[in-house]
């Protein structure tokens, strides 16, 4: 059954991943400050956060360099220069790379050379093999490294299977359940949570948990997660994340019990930094448009494009998504 | 298991209460207008919810009737006023009475002589003598009755053990768990379930679940509820209630695959009459101060205030919060 329900103890193997700046980066195109970036890093450390995601690691082929922030890039001297290189790390730095759209052969250099710890491999569970090779080279490299199965509600559970079996011969340390258009419920997760541990436990890997709010459901499946066996869990500062946001780290430091995490931190973060964000006119967050997306277990590029053009006609928009099926 | 792992399947004797004007009334002083209610029916009826609160029958006494809208009080009139007596009702009413608040044995009448259907008692754990009085009142005179037991979260299980016991004794139909100050996470939630469905078994009862959206947990409380065997379930239009809100109704019918149901008059609702409200300056639903009410298991009334005052100073919140401990 599930051990979370010892709710007044811990599980000590239970890591907590800040995604702020790489999910919340998609909703401000990656434009933090440095100021953000620094009070965020000490934040971290404060609260007992694990990992701390800067961003993607993109291709600078792909993507103009002047239509983003740095941290769609994350250069390692990028990093060196904002957080610095201060002895021992308190928290861990990792960086996106997206199948795709990370030129990883030389844009990732050996470990040793980095700041990063950790390399997030980012695929759809089609482009498996590209993402095998992505987690080959970070690891040959020195690097943790995770792998992003994304909107796993819309794959078959016999393709899956075939990708957990691939993923689990590779040296991937941990491989993540990524509900990215918000549309499992928590019996539907508890049993891709099933799936994924049997071949975790097999193949000695960790397994994590990605969720999108959509239906109101992050926090909600990010407890059932690790409930059923998932040690990596991510959040975001307030939510901050692409169209209706991510579980909310304060949400999740208020569930956890291991007496090194703290919540006042964050409670004081937000304060500080997130509400600017949302005066500037930054907007992430649960509305009726994701909810839609996610009852319909569709991608929310359409509900983002609701969002931006301000609409409120539902009904129309009810009318659009149905009949794309 | 849970039942309603069988997601594509249902339970038909699952009921959707809608307390929208109910819990809602609470953030407008039960100002809603006559075309709002009439076309809020219409829509109950389209979406096949079964019930409809329509706010409290409040003591005269108590309240001043100037101070309030009208569904503060629910008189019979004023519901045939508005809603008429057009034969046979689509969607079943109900009125809330409050333990002390409600002068029952004259404000309700025989069923025959009202428009209501359900009498809904709502009493903390320690007036449950007060509050089977009221229930058997409701059953004399012909009424469905159910009894929400509130602020379930800082109950005793001792007591809670003794007040059902005492309540599977009396006519009553309903025994809600109400999640007063949203603090129940899914799996305390789930022993809560067990323990009410023990005495619902024995004494032939129906369950019945109420929940607060403080950390985002509404609905997926709600669900953990269905799938533990409640079938009576409260939602509310848009989430719409005090402080952070309820069970939003377009989620829970999102959910449900009973054909009778229906989300998009939901959908349409909110579109033409619950965005007029926010525009108004109604203000409800999540935020960070309801959060920490739920996570302290507190009172959500020093979070409404804090709400009411604009206020965003999280953190000096946070310090009157513990040191209220």
């Amino acid at each position: 059954m599930k051990e979370i329900a010892k709710l007044l103890g811990y599980r000590k193997d239970v890591r907590v991943i800040d995604a702020t700046m790489r999910d919340g980066g998609l909703v401000n195109d990656f434009r933090f400050d440095d100021e953000f970036v620094r009070a965020l890093y000490e934040t971290n450390i404060r609260a007992g956060v694990d990992y701390m995601e800067l961003g993607y690691r993109a291709s600078k082929e792909l993507f103009d360099v002047n239509r983003y922030g740095k941290w769609k890039f994350c250069d390692d001297e990028d990093i060196l220069d904002v957080i610095g290189d201060n002895g021992e790390k308190k928290v861990k730095l990792a960086v996106m790379a997206d199948v795709g759209r990370c030129d990883y052969r030389t844009d990732i250099r050996p470990r040793t050379e980095s700041p990063v710890d950790l390399i997030r491999v980012a695929t759809y569970i089609n482009t498996i093999p590209a993402a095998i090779d992505m987690i080959e080279d970070a690891k040959s490299k020195g690097y943790e490294v995770s792998c992003n199965l994304m909107a796993i509600s819309s794959a078959q559970e016999g393709d899956l299977r075939v990708a957990l079996d691939m993923l689990g011969q590779t040296p991937v340390d941990v491989i993540y359940i990524v509900d990215s258009f918000g549309a499992l419920y928590p019996e539907q997760l508890a049993r891709l949570c099933a799936l994924f541990m049997e071949f975790a436990d097999h193949y000695s890997k960790t397994v994590g948990m990605h969720a999108h709010n959509n239906q109101q459901l992050a926090f909600a499946n990010t407890i059932e997660a690790v409930g059923d066996g998932v040690n990596w869990l991510d959040a975001t500062y307030y939510g901050m994340g692409r169209g209706a946001g991510n579980c909310p780290m304060e949400n999740l430091l208020g569930l956890l019990k291991n007496p090194k995490y703290s919540v006042y931190p964050v409670i004081k973060f937000i304060e500080n930094y997130m509400w600017k964000l949302k005066d500037e006119g930054v907007v992430w967050g649960y509305d009726l448009q994701y909810l839609l997306t996610g009852i319909f277990n569709q991608h929310p590029r359409s509900a983002i494009a609701f969002t931006k053009e301000k609409r409120r006609d539902y009904t129309e928009y009810y009318k659009e998504l149905t009949s794309q099926e």
